[in-house]
This record gives structure tokens, sequence and C-alpha cells, in this order.
């Protein structure tokens, strides 16, 4: 056998592949093909045609981050299993010449049988962008969730500090998550920009529970605001009570930025 | 009288306000309405109707950079004159509850009756984005050019230093282009990025003539290509030819960033 790929994979059977996706999410439902939605335009939904239109019909396909509506991805992965013989370098050419412009495949790796991207990620880092400017922007629309009155970045420094660690974050779960444990570990919430102007918050964390990043966005840009203090942070994080926290934030200002798998790292 | 504006202006008569524009041109034919093509969307099109909407139906409009179609910016002046007594603030919030989603008016400053953002430029800056990835970005669509070959980004530097300065652009000046004279003076050009990612060009100049900037963008990316050596550009610049240089870089990597017009320096 010469196919050029890092991982011995049996002449016939299933072969699987990693790859990693960009999109612009605003024209996604998200990324998860629903039952009894096949309509609704999904980046799953998007990326199983392609794959139907290239022999691969009944591909399983598995993302890292299951992203919501409107929510973007510069490198979310995505495990794909199916019983064609393809070379990566193929896989990524056929996939991105019948992918929508609004959708990518950046990179395809082989991977062993069985490798999903689900199980693979250890840690995710989401980036949540706001325009804290007075007027609207009209290049930062879609990507930056826009608030106009000025954001206190210095407290909001101080409340994300508090949510770093190991917790049950149910305060920041969204309503009807069914996971089975609300405990998450988030290692790092940078900030990023100043008052009145670009605000960046990076979320680096082992997973997340459902819609946790934009409650955790929300509740920090109601400190930013002035409506909670620094000092209420650990009030709202042990209360495990979803309505003490701040409102969930728009899903245009977040996107995935990178998982790691072990694969790719 | 109270008016709380810097430039005491009569009662009655003319008033002048100078706008900070910002705007996706992506939708846009351009910044200006053109004769026999009333029906062709332009900002300053899109302007004059959010004017006339507050009752200003015959302001004077003037833009400090004629932007071609599918050019962005965030930093365009303009002057619009008219006789309706208004107060700056009032203006930037009545034209942003009127203006399309993309474009807003940034700032308002009432300026003497007669201030012209045409004359008043003395100096701009553009921004040149390039997408430099194997694969189309769908995050930079629409805001970056995409070449798909690596650049050498030191090549590209070192051509672009032959352009700095006062010299006859005639070989970076569309066809058709009506200016009396093509002498233009570049203070400054930075390239940043690196092959393989996003390369951004920062073109700082005492005026352009049309086209300019995407013409020196154009050969730049032959450079960095290997078609052009960097010690073909004084060959370039120096045969005053148009069929010497490279191609017009497609419209949508250009941003309009910051206009010098002694008012907001």
């Amino acid at each position: 056998m010469d196919r050029p790929t890092s991982t011995p994979s049996p002449a016939t059977g299933p072969r699987s592949f990693r790859l990693v996706l960009e999109y612009d999410g605003r024209d996604f439902e998200g990324w998860q093909v629903q039952a009894g939605a096949r309509s609704a335009r999904t980046v799953q939904g998007v990326l199983a045609e392609a794959l139907a239109s290239i022999g691969c019909p009944d591909a399983k396909i598995q993302a890292a981050g299951r992203t919501d509506t409107g929510v973007h991805a510069e490198g979310q992965i995505a495990s794909v299993e199916f019983e064609r013989a393809l070379e990566a370098r193929v896989l990524l050419r056929a996939l991105n010449a019948r992918l929508p412009q609004d959708v990518a495949v950046v990179e395809v790796r082989e991977v062993e049988p069985g490798w999903h991207a689900t199980d693979a990620a250890r840690a995710k880092l989401y980036r949540y962008r706001i325009w804290n400017g007075a007027v609207r922007s009209p290049l930062r629309a879609g990507r930056f969730a826009w608030i106009q009155e000025p954001l206190a970045v210095g407290r909001m420094r101080e409340a994300a500090a508090v949510f770093v660690g190991t917790h049950d974050f149910s305060a920041l779960r969204a309503a009807g998550s069914s996971a089975r444990t609300s405990v998450r570990t988030i290692r790092t919430i940078e900030l990023t920009g100043e008052t009145g102007h670009q605000i960046v918050v990076d979320v680096l964390g082992e997973g997340f529970l459902r819609h946790m990043v934009r409650n955790l966005a929300g509740t920090l840009i109601e400190v930013g605001r002035g409506r909670f203090e620094p000092g209420d942070a650990p009030r709202i994080l042990a209360s495990l009570d979803r309505s003490q926290a701040g409102p969930t934030a728009p899903a245009h200002g977040l996107t995935l930025m990178r998982v790691w798998d072990g694969v790719g790292d």
C-alpha cells in the first residue's frame, strides 16, 4: 500500500477523517441536523449533502462543538466516516468545490476508524466579540454584538476571574439542557479591548454547557454596564440559579476558534 | 444663541456639517450618485435619501474619497450643506435611525459654511486585505481578497518601497481617469502578515488616482507570486504605462480607513 496517509487503514471497511471547518454562522440554524426539521439549513446538513454528492451518502458526521444558530466557527472539528476509499487531499478539494460559500473545509486528515470528534475534544476556545461604540458598526455587523452603553472592562475582567476553575455552572446553563452534570472547567478567560471600542472575551475550557459562553458573556456585560457589581459574581455562580445571571448574549458575537483533540495540537 | 457648536453660524442661511461614515461596500455601487444611473444604490444616494426624510431634500453632499463599487470605509469623511437649523448630535441620531444597516454615521460636527470634504482632505489611509490561505475563508469573504498561491511578503515589501514618494503614477492609473495630473505622493506603505495567512497592505498618501491603490495591490501580489521581481518595480513605475503593472486587485479587499482633513486630526 502506498497511500500517503499517516494512519494505516484497511483497503475496505469504514474510513474516518478529521475535518477542520470554518463557517459564517449567520445563515445557518446551527451545526446539528434536527430530527423533524430537515428543511432547516445546518452546517452538518450542507456537509452531508456535499459528501453525498461525492458518493458518500451515508457518512456518519460528528462535531466537537454543536454550535447554535448564528454562531460562527474558525476551527470547528468534525469526524466523518464512510465506506469509500478517498485520499485526504482529494476529499478536501472535492468538499470545498461543493460546499456553499459560507462554509469551508480548511484541513483534512485520515484518522483511525472509530475516532469521533465529540469524544476526542479535550478543550475548546470560544471568542465573544463586543462592539462597544456609541453608533452601530456596519463593518462589524453579524460578527460583533453591539452594546451601546460604555462597558467598564476592568470590572468585567474582575468578575470573569470568579468563573475560572471547576464549578457547577448551573447558573449559566440553558433551560432544557440535558447534560448529566453541570460541572465544567474553565481554564482561562481573557478580556482585551477598551471601553467604547472592540472588546474581545476569550474563554478556554474543557467543555461547555449549552449557551454557557453566551450566558457568561451576558453576565459580564451586565457587570460592565454596572447592573451587577464584580462582587456579585461569586453569589451568582454559587446560586446555581439561571435567573440570577445575566441574559444570554446574542449568538452572532460568538465564534468557536479552536478545538484541542490531541490530533492537530 | 446657545447652540452647543464650536463654530458660530448664522441663524439662517446654509449650515455645513462634517460626517464620519462607516460602510460595508458589498451592496453599494460605490460612493457617488451617477448621472443617468439613478437606480444604482450608492452611499451618497442613501445618505441623500436619509437627509431628504428629515427635511433636507436638497442637501449638497461631498466625500473625501469617492470609493468604487464594493470598496468599504471605516472613516470616510463627507460634508453636507443644507438650509435647516439642526444640532450636530440630533443630525447624527436622525440619520442613523434612517440609514440602512450597512452604513452608519459615526460622528457629526458642525463646520464653517463652505467647508468641503473633498478640498479639505490632505491625506488618506487605505487598507488592502489579502487572505493568503490555501482554502477560501468564509469569515473573511467580502472583506479580504483571496490569493491562493503563497505570497512572498518580504519581496512584496521590497517592491512596495519603490512606490513611496512623489511620482507620476500613470502606470497605476485607471484607463479613462480624468485627473489633470498623474503625480501623487505616497507617504508610507506598510505590509504586515505572513505567507499563508492574512496580509494587510496599508497605503498612506496625500491623494490617489482612480484604482491606484487596487492597481498597486495587484502589482504587489504579482511580485509576491513571483511573476514580477521586486527589481521590476522601478521599471514598471518609470514606464508610465498601465499595461506594465499588475491587474487591478478586487474591490472588496479595499477599505478607506481614515482621512486627515485638519478637523478631526
